[in-house]
């Protein structure tokens, strides 16, 4: 383990399905030294390790990163300097205000500045949704933090199932590029990332040198579908099957929002192919499958509703572009969000006025 | 009892808060001879009688009518000849086929069939929706039948608390007309039977002459607050506080699904006034309600999409009226239907195929 502290350090925010196996898939390669910020698990992680069934690199009993952490402030203050700071949590602008992306961050990115000024920081957020780099750059100063933010779009079917057990059933896919294409040094950070995280025969890694056009890509499926699905509560065959004549929802659902996908990203000047409407719809019809949103509905938990769709919408109000289904859409899961927000604790609804109490967290 | 064997013979089916309120409203009034079927609690009542606490009549520990049946079937073996078949069931032509209004009056339209010939047989629909009358008269033949069909449209506040145990909270407020304006003897029957109906100082009957504009004025509440509500999973009043700056839900899903349906009327000749879309928004806005669809969803209870939102959206594709926000709450509905049909047991879904087993009860 100590023959690796040489190498470039790399510390995983958030130990769910994705976090846990992407900093296996960095321990795999061998190429870095990884850190993992825990939470919840930590405990149980510290003493046992995870107990992981993976399609890409198989079974482990007790497997632990190189460094494990309670906290993000706990990783900050272990002296190292991070050369990766990979965020897998999920991104909820409208979330608690110590759980947005910059709040998260924050620790390591400061530890990182005292700890070698002019030493680059690459944040990567491997995250879904729309101008989430943003958010990070409104809050930092990217000159004066030397911050490269770079982008991972990943597909990959795994579940933290237990407390320190990972069940990952579909392989790992991320594509990896600069926020700013024409950033040299991001782009090499980038490509670097790609080999640190590849193994052959394994899982999937690839530079993407088109980072907004595969964003805009993914977000035809998770703009249209997901929300839909969180909206009704269904897997996404059961959508399709349940439509009138088993054909309105992809008819007057999922395509037409798609088709406005389309519409703002060539506002934005990327291209999306129209097949791309058929190819989503048709790879979802026969996987019982119920997307992100889906499930944190069911769960209580807040939606990645701002990133996936309120986003896009900005962009399209800005742009002028017409978006009658995705803000249907829209008004109708902020709805939604406000209960989950309210069951969460971070909005109080006073029911002998009919009112909402104001506070002073608020979108 | 026997004394008002001589005076007209109304059934009502249904025995919710609509239903047990009603015939209690025809009994006190004592112009009317009242039959009640009954169904799931029948042994109960028939044994003690209903308990009821009600805003007009005041408290009951054991009240029934003067006959209770256990069934429709029964009832119309009862050997009675009924002037007024009221039904205060939910009106869901989508349900299991047996429990669609024309299936559940059949054996009271047959028996008074044969016991009177040409004398005349009132069927009053207390429920919601538009065109509701149109699937009575594609089953049952006007002039064989001797069939009036009358419109009852009920603003009330009334709820089986429990088994045999009814909650009346809001005042009943009835108006009864004729589907068919211009039919004398149709018009007739809806003056009388409000003359059985209405309580002075009690509840509130009248006779409408405009039973249409009634019901569309009725249906720019349920089509477009009723619907939302149920598919957001919210009462009234948070569905507006939760909106975007607590302004989206009304400006961007309430009032245009208002304005569609004012559309959709003027394309009938009912003229709606705009007025009356702040008027809707404004009385919801501070009472802590949820509407019925909403309950219904929330309880795994089919909804009765159809007749608030299926038959308007027909009358609009008949007549050419663009309908987007209705239409999307519609395709979004429809998919939440599918759910709590297929938990009723209406369809089958069979996950290993990601498809629905076809079934010969269908849409």
């Amino acid at each position: 383990m100590n023959g690796s502290s040489q190498l470039p350090k790399v510390v995983v925010i958030g130990a769910g399905g994705v976090g846990v196996i992407g900093a296996l898939s960095l321990c795999y390669k061998g190429l870095s030294n990884v850190s993992l910020a825990i939470r919840s698990d930590y405990d149980l992680v510290e003493k046992q390790g995870y107990k992981i069934t993976s399609c890409d690199y198989g079974q482990f009993e007790s497997w632990k990163p190189h460094h494990v952490y309670r906290t993000v402030e706990d990783a900050s203050q272990s002296g190292q300097f991070f050369d990766y700071i990979v965020v897998t949590t999920k991104n909820i602008p409208d979330g608690p205000t110590h759980s947005t992306v910059p709040q998260v961050i924050r620790p390591l990115v400061e530890s990182n500045h005292k700890l070698s000024r002019g030493r680059q920081t690459n944040v990567l957020l491997m995250q879904n949704g729309i101008d989430i780099e943003k958010e990070i750059w409104s809050v930092f100063d990217k000159n004066q933090y030397h911050l490269n933010v770079l982008s991972g779009i990943q597909l990959i079917g795994s579940t933290k199932v237990a407390p320190g057990v990972i069940d990952h059933v579909g392989r790992d896919h991320l594509l990896v590029g600069a926020f700013e294409s024409e950033n040299e040094e991001a782009v090499k950070a980038a490509k670097r990332f790609v080999e640190l995280y590849r193994n052959e025969g394994k899982n999937h890694a690839e530079f993407d040198a088109s980072v907004r056009y595969s964003r805009w890509k993914k977000l035809l499926y998770n703009a249209a579908i997901n929300t839909a699905t969180a909206l009704v509560g269904l897997d996404v065959p059961r959508c399709l099957e349940f439509g009138v004549d088993r054909k309105s929802t992809e008819e007057n659902v999922f395509k037409p929002a798609m088709r406005e996908i389309i519409s703002i990203a060539a506002t934005e000047d990327v291209l999306l192919d129209e097949s791309l409407i058929t190819f989503f719809v048709e790879i979802t019809r026969h996987i019982m499958f119920k997307p992100s949103m889906c499930v944190d509905h069911e769960k209580g938990q807040l939606m990645e509703l701002e990133v996936i769709l309120g986003n896009p919408l900005k962009i399209a109000r800005k742009n002028g572009v017409q978006t009658p289904v995705l803000s249907m859409l829209y008004y109708l899961l902020v709805m939604v969000q406000g209960l989950l927000r309210e069951k969460n604790g971070l909005l109080k609804f006073d029911e002998s006025k009919a009112e909402l109490v104001e506070t002073k967290q608020s979108l």
